[in-house]
């Protein structure tokens, strides 16, 4: 798995460093667990994110801040006193813009100076289409940084598997809380994946995943900008979703109400976000969700939705 | 699984009250992250037991009140004030006694008038030899009890599959505590236990596992009757590990070390508790570990350490 990830990832850590953990979600539970064990009351997150992971850590008691993103990816700021930062660097969920080369170093003197801890999570961090692989953050910091990665998208979340790439310092700690929580994640299913990593199924498995995902995204695209030329789609140039942001005078509440009347499951992007952003309302389309024999229809239905 | 349960163990509980864990590590971390959000500060434990699971409800800042195990089981005194008290009704572990009738009231007696919640470790309900079945403690007071079975000794520790039967009462608390700490157990895993126990081969290899611990059960019991009739055995009608009485002048540390100088790995007694009992020296001896083909090497050694 450490082979994989230094290859596939550019992720810098001994064998002994990565902990195997039921997917993101233990990964950020376990983090938080360290952090409140250290004293930590605070947290950072992203502005736009995914709720249940903001659940997770209002769960262990921390508090959190929101910093902003704008095309350049996360800014921090107002972290004084916050003892981690959550991080989507790869692809922002769900702006989808990429951590930009000046704030990596932003976030990484951030964490130097101040000793906070960065979490990496590169939840989709294999599915990239028409641009250079962006190299994980840890990369740059493996000891202030603990790079969070996870089979839930390259394979399915059922198998909760994923993986963290832990700063020496903190690796007793991590290993010390896991060993309560549920002593050790489930071996089959952990030789399984090993297997499937040293056949080489896997690589074979993102890659043909890639491809048919870059199809569903390239379709989506050409489908909206013949449709609704007034949306613009931003955030595809990696990952499973897009986001569309909407023309003038439309609201998320009436496309998404539309979509619903429709049977189609989409999100606004207010529903990833609990600030008073100032980016358009637009919408979150994952376009790998549906069935291959639906695509079409449920591509169909969103066009509808957004067009008229 | 549910249907399963209440077939195999009597446990009484709607499916849905039934929450699948990583194994019984994780179950009791569930109930113990339950009981601190109560604002639960003590948990009851029994005088002997795994002192892991007291390290997991240390571990989650929980103070502990050791309780007295005799003859009949664990005996609730000194209770005052604790939110929980975790048992192992069917075969105290180790001591291998099974909680009697009239304690099993007392302790139900002590949930009902105090609010305590009870947990059932069953840990190894599934391997009784020569007795008749013992209920589940569950089953008297399905609103009380919570019941932890446990996949661990009836297949394998390394597939992490355990279920908790939880009181209506408490259920959205562990569901809630289960979904921030790893949202759920693995799909696959589930799917393939399921397939294992409805097409009948879960009880099949019960049944192979049961008839080969009894021969190892009947074999120790010979062996040491045999060449150390001073070794009083106890705790062997069910479970796959038994309690070795030490004659008269003998003490663990001796025997241990005995058995250590001939590469066998057993336990004294001592290791699994902190209180000053009054029971003999012994040695705990689980028979199921040993592969089948170094079971007869093991043994010698084993009688070897304990005699001359």
């Amino acid at each position: 798995l450490a082979g994989y990830l230094a290859r596939a990832r550019g992720v810098l850590a001994d064998p002994e460093r990565i902990v195997v953990c039921s997917g993101f979600t233990q990964g950020l539970a376990l983090i938080c667990q360290v952090l409140r064990g250290r004293g930590e009351m605070t947290v950072g997150v992203e502005e736009f994110g995914v709720m249940d992971h903001r659940r997770i850590i209002d769960g262990f008691g921390l508090a959190m801040v929101s910093v902003p993103v704008d095309d350049a990816g996360a800014r921090p700021e107002g972290l004084d006193g916050t003892g981690g930062l959550v991080l989507t660097p790869a692809h922002q969920f769900p702006i989808g813009v990429v951590l930009s080369p000046g704030r990596r170093s932003q976030v990484i003197e951030w964490a130097s100076g101040t000793g906070g801890l960065i979490v990496e999570d590169d939840y989709d961090g294999e599915f990239r289409y028409d641009r250079q692989p962006v190299g994980a953050l840890q990369a740059l910091a493996p000891d202030l940084v603990v790079f969070a990665g996870t089979a839930s998208k390259s394979l399915a979340p059922g198998l909760r598997l994923g993986w963290l790439a832990v700063p020496a310092a903190l690796l007793d700690e991590v290993v010390a809380a896991k060993t309560i929580v549920d002593r050790h994640s489930a071996n089959l299913d952990q030789l399984t994946l090993a297997e499937l990593i040293t056949s080489g199924g896997y690589d074979r498995q993102i890659r043909r995943a890639r491809l048919v995902y870059r199809r569903r995204r390239d379709r989506l695209v050409s489908e909206i900008g013949r449709t609704s030329p007034g949306v613009r789609i931003t955030g595809i140039a990696a990952g499973l979703h897009a986001l569309l942001e909407l023309p003038t005078g439309r609201t998320e509440r009436d496309v998404l109400e539309r979509a619903a009347a429709r049977g189609l499951a989409v999100d606004g992007l207010g529903e990833y976000t609990t600030s008073e952003h100032r980016r358009r309302p637009a919408l979150v389309v994952g376009y790998g969700t549906p069935p291959q024999h639906s695509f079409t229809a449920a591509l169909a239905r969103l066009s509808a939705s957004l067009s008229g």
